[in-house]
């Protein structure tokens, strides 16, 4: 048993890279932790920062790092196209290897705990470690952004999990739990109009009746000039990406719009990418073990 | 130095499963040899094995499942849609790991002796190995097939590398050689003529002015009454396979002919996975390393 846990922490800086590099830090050349990606988006005003690694050596450095974010980020002045209530806004726990759920809930639910307490932080627990299901959902726990959050906090069901009395003055809260591996990325669409971005994702997302596991919003990025569509895919073995590419292609094209670009946010399951290129070349029979680095 | 070595040794026997079986057995539960995949095909009769492993073991597996498709297999009596000169009909060592193609080379030349010997079977050397220009493409190695055989062995220029007597009475010849790495897939087209197949092949194929590192050919498989453009890709990051089957779309269309479906011979790197997603996708700046699997 040598259990790897993923975490995914996404925090609210994505233009100062002094502060951005000072929050990665406690991911790098640490025992135990492997710094995989950092990705600060200036549009979005955000940085995902993906890390694998032993339980507890990830337990460390997402304290430290959070501590540095508390410090470091202000919310009060903090502009971006992307809904946030904290300057260390959501941290997932993912079980990769040797852990299930359960063991990546004890750890999120340890870190919200710590996290409480040294920084005097509210924190919600989501997805997994969710305390009821109204609050399972991330955007329903962000509903309201920072700038409700004071006035969210003192609704009925809307406690935080933890450190319940106010927001934090300049970090507001924080949202933890554990998944599974959710793939995150990003279509931008040739086209300015962010009503257009809105209906796209109001039509493919799950809660308005679309397809089965993403979750989706329409955002404006006023340095490309363009607007995007920004996909959660929480589990790709029920929509897989090619489906939801295709899906934004089609809606995109009733208004006389084309997909200029995407990308993809951290990492995806290499299952992901063989469904992906198996649909399109409309390979039969193919499985991930004709992989022949899946082997060595 | 931990060396690794993958061989793709191709055999004439696609349809009895006893034969096919005891050709496979020498690849299987053999100290430092892993069987990943062997794939037999009645249209072609004809089957291919994909084994990873160490060159001593390596050798040892190819050396005895030789000897048992020569005792096993008569040419005299086979017939199939895919050009061949021998019952173990080419054999190409490729490296994979702490491993160059000089190494490879040394293998391969040393396996080809050794065949050449136990055997009495005439051996051509052919793409890294071969010993001489015009015998480095296989195609030119195999043309004739095995009923030429004996005529093109006195030719001038056609002596084999070793045991250039006469072919093997039942086994023909074999092609030895240390190779790159190739991408091997199948494009099925919604069509029974065959002159639809053969015109794509010979339009997408490198030799006559095509895509580059492209080798290709037209097949009519009887079993599923349709034609396929069987395509080996000698180097995917100078075509990559979503080019090859676009062109083969786009050329089919000219027929009115659409892709049936298509299949993939037995590994590939995942580097050519990635980039085919990525291309479909319109992904920008995605890399292998975002693959979670790159990490465990």
């Amino acid at each position: 048993m040598n259990p790897l846990v993923e975490c995914v922490p996404n925090f609210s800086e994505g233009r100062n890279r002094d502060k951005i590099e000072k929050i990665v830090n406690p991911f790098r050349s640490r025992a135990g932790v492997k710094l995989l990606d950092y990705t600060a988006d200036s549009d979005h005003n955000r940085m995902v920062i993906t890390a694998i690694g032993k339980p507890e050596a990830m337990y460390n450095a997402v304290i430290e790092a959070v501590g540095i974010a508390v410090k470091e980020i202000d919310l009060r002045q903090h502009k971006g196209q992307h809904p946030r209530i904290g300057a260390a806004d959501v941290i997932p726990f993912i079980p990769l290897r040797d852990m299930d759920l359960a063991a990546a809930d004890a750890l999120a639910k340890k870190t919200a705990e710590s996290i409480a307490r040294q920084y005097d932080l509210p924190v919600y627990l989501y997805e997994y470690s969710a305390s009821a299901e109204h609050r399972r959902n991330l955007a329903s726990v962000r509903k309201g952004n920072f700038e409700g959050l004071s006035e969210k906090m003192q609704l009925a069901g809307w406690q935080p999990d933890f450190c319940t009395a106010k927001p934090h003055q300049t970090a507001g809260a924080t949202v933890v739990g554990a998944r599974k591996p959710l793939i995150a990325f990003n279509i931008n669409l040739d086209s300015d109009k962010l009503e257009i971005a809105q209906a796209i994702a109001r039509n493919i997302r799950f809660s308005n009746g679309g397809l089965p596991a993403v979750k989706a919003l329409g955002l404006k990025l006023e340095t490309q000039n363009c607007v995007q569509v920004s996909v959660n895919l929480t589990d790709y073995t029920q929509t897989s990406i090619y489906q939801v590419v295709e899906t934004i292609r089609t809606e995109a094209a009733k208004y006389g719009v084309n997909i200029k670009g995407s990308e993809l946010i951290g990492l995806l399951p290499l299952q992901a990418l063989t469904d992906t290129a198996a649909a399109y070349l409309g390979l039969q029979n193919f499985s991930v073990s004709q992989v022949l680095e899946t082997h060595l």
